[in-house]
């Protein structure tokens, strides 16, 4: 039991091959299947990147259009997934929307009837986990807030589509496009911790729905989903562009992490951040909401001053700027990790079947450090 | 991107530190902190196990009234659980039991009102979810062919009172005793593909119903769960003492696998499975239903035989005399994989509380084997 071969965390551990996405951290690139992130945001819509994740290659326009059918068809909440959503939003434990997701991801697997482990029908299920995982959490938004379900629109793309459902009302241009563009961002980022977790659930050959409700589970978790959250939480508690230098900087000093800095695998800037950033200043002056976009620059300008004169270049991240752009959308916070969900769930599925098409159980081992040879004493003995 | 590095499925790669179990596959021991299962079997209860998972040592007698108490206390399946289970169990989807005890994992977490990340509530959660899924197991089993709720009795223990449940009648001594040992042998496998799974899961400092909830969801994969269900139905499908050692033969000779031997980690005999081929030979007499005992035991005659032609040392594992045993209790086949859960939580809860304890998030790297700068192609102009 050599504690030396732990690798904590299973950092810098390559734990299997994949061809779906590329985390080059030294040079700040982010790309799915051979393509930059940079060559797809504005050009290609989200459902390409889906199609482009699950197949390895960009559709064409009847491929497109067969994908964006099926993704229609499954916007509709269905009435027993619908009555569950409800019933758990207007539980006294007020569970969280990831709550609600997981719940949902695993009820839909129980209720689908067709339980085969063919390709065709896992993307068939990929399918219905990406459509219906939108509609839930725009339907959740909406229950949270005391208002009534609406139902999707077909003539819709499915980031309008999703802000239509949860603002009851059409939105405008640039923030579907905005939208779309964080979905794009959001898809895929190669083993992180939620998608390497449903690896890890459907190597025993689990079905699709297990791997993703265990996603939504790890995601859950504050160190990997919530970050985003946090930044506009922290902004919301200064609420003042005249104090945010200063309140940091407080923070800075006396110890607290300020969220949205940093990020294990980008030595560079993520990548992600910096087309968020643009989306979230054009965005929040267009709908004339420009408070927390402000108070985030500040933010940026602190933090990186005060690593900086310790030595430390340090960036922001992916979810430095999303809190504000999102806000600008009309989206709550508490929404903010079920959009994470919305996204992922097309990088998840991607390596589930990824996983599938080339599986071995992933089972480690532990370096036991715990008592050996233990005499049985019995009960009324012990102490 | 080097090849060589990658750790397929991560065997033998070192996860983490634990002190929980110890897996000696070369001498064919399994240790719980430090007891040796032969030296829990037949004087400790699952209760007293349970108790040493979580604490890392054996209860007094004060200790263990107080666990049996909140497990009893969480025994009754609540309104709105109860009429998910029966909705699920209804479905036209025909759920598995696994489905409808992932499902109810997740939304117990849901709709807990105590969403602290103190130990205090974790242990809280943890109990509620060893008891709860044993009703709810036993519930499933009964809706399954179609009779009503049992309620639990607060004058069993969990071994007894789950066939209580379950059967709608109070199991003799034999029964229960052996059920009790084979909740405690299947307690805990070190970092199993289930255990590592809910550990991933938490590792980002989720909640402990998501971990456990993972757990399930790859649990049910038929390369984790599931190969005593395969022996039974073995053994069903080949119906005749007589026949199955040439039928046994048969499928060696076709190269089809029979299940119920070898061990990725045992090298040699699985200490599990002695002990339950023990209790299995005895019950099957004692109910009169040896007919599944002796084609097992014919079975594995034949396969060691046909392994050691070949020079290979093939034992047979904890799979092999599980199905005559439970099915001498009277639990159906499709039970199986859900018993192993009722027996699980309570390893799984235990290294959702280590991980907690020591935590570090879990995030391998992958080995990218995919296309390099892809250009970009408008849509009207792709293939």
């Amino acid at each position: 039991m050599s504690e030396a071969k732990t690798k904590a965390g299973l950092q810098d551990v390559v734990a299997g091959e994949s061809s779906i996405c590329l985390v080059d951290g030294k040079e700040g690139r982010l790309v799915y299947q051979g393509f930059d992130i940079n060559d797809l945001v504005g050009k290609a819509s989200f459902e390409e990147v889906i199609y482009l994740l699950w197949y390895g290659k960009l559709p064409n326009a009847s491929e497109l259009s067969a994908l964006d059918a099926e993704l229609k068809k499954n916007r509709e909440i269905p009435t027993d997934v619908l009555e569950l959503v409800k019933s758990l939003c207007n539980s006294s434990a007020n569970p969280t929307g990831m709550e609600v997701l997981r719940t949902v991801a695993s009820y839909l697997g129980a209720v689908d009837e067709d339980k085969s482990m063919e390709r065709e029908t896992h993307i068939k299920q990929a399918t219905k986990l990406v459509a219906m995982l939108a509609s839930v959490t725009a339907a959740v938004g909406r229950f949270k807030q005391g208002l009534d379900y609406v139902a999707p629109r077909n003539d819709l793309g499915h980031a309008a589509n999703f802000l239509y459902m949860l603002n009851g009302k059409e939105a405008d241009e640039l923030s579907v496009e905005a939208f779309d563009v964080a979905l794009i961002l959001h898809a895929d980022h190669e083993f992180n911790a939620s998608t390497f977790t449903a690896r890890c659930t459907v190597a025993t050959m689990s079905d699709m729905y297990s791997g993703v409700t265990s996603a939504i589970g790890a995601l859950k978790g504050p160190l990997h989903g919530g970050a985003n959250e946090d930044v506009l939480r922290m902004m919301m508690e200064i609420d003042s562009v005249e104090n945010a230098a200063s309140e940091v900087r407080a923070r800075l000093d006396n110890g607290v992490k300020v969220p949205g800095f940093g990020h294990r695998v980008y030595r560079s800037y993520d990548p992600r951040g910096l087309v968020l950033k643009r989306y979230a200043k054009q965005l929040t002056e267009q709908v004339g909401q420009t408070k927390w976009f402000a108070m985030t620059e500040i933010t940026e300008g602190v933090v990186l001053e005060h690593f900086a004169k310790k030595g430390k270049d340090l960036k922001y991240n992916v979810d430095l700027y999303s809190g504000s752009l999102y806000n600008a959308m009309g989206i709550q916070v508490e929404l903010f990790t079920p959009l994470f969900v919305i996204s992922r769930v097309s990088g998840w599925t991607a390596h589930i079947l990824e996983q599938y098409a080339h599986n071995r159980i992933i089972r480690p081992v532990a370096d036991y450090v715990g008592p050996i040879d233990q005499q049985f004493v019995p009960i009324a003995e012990r102490k």
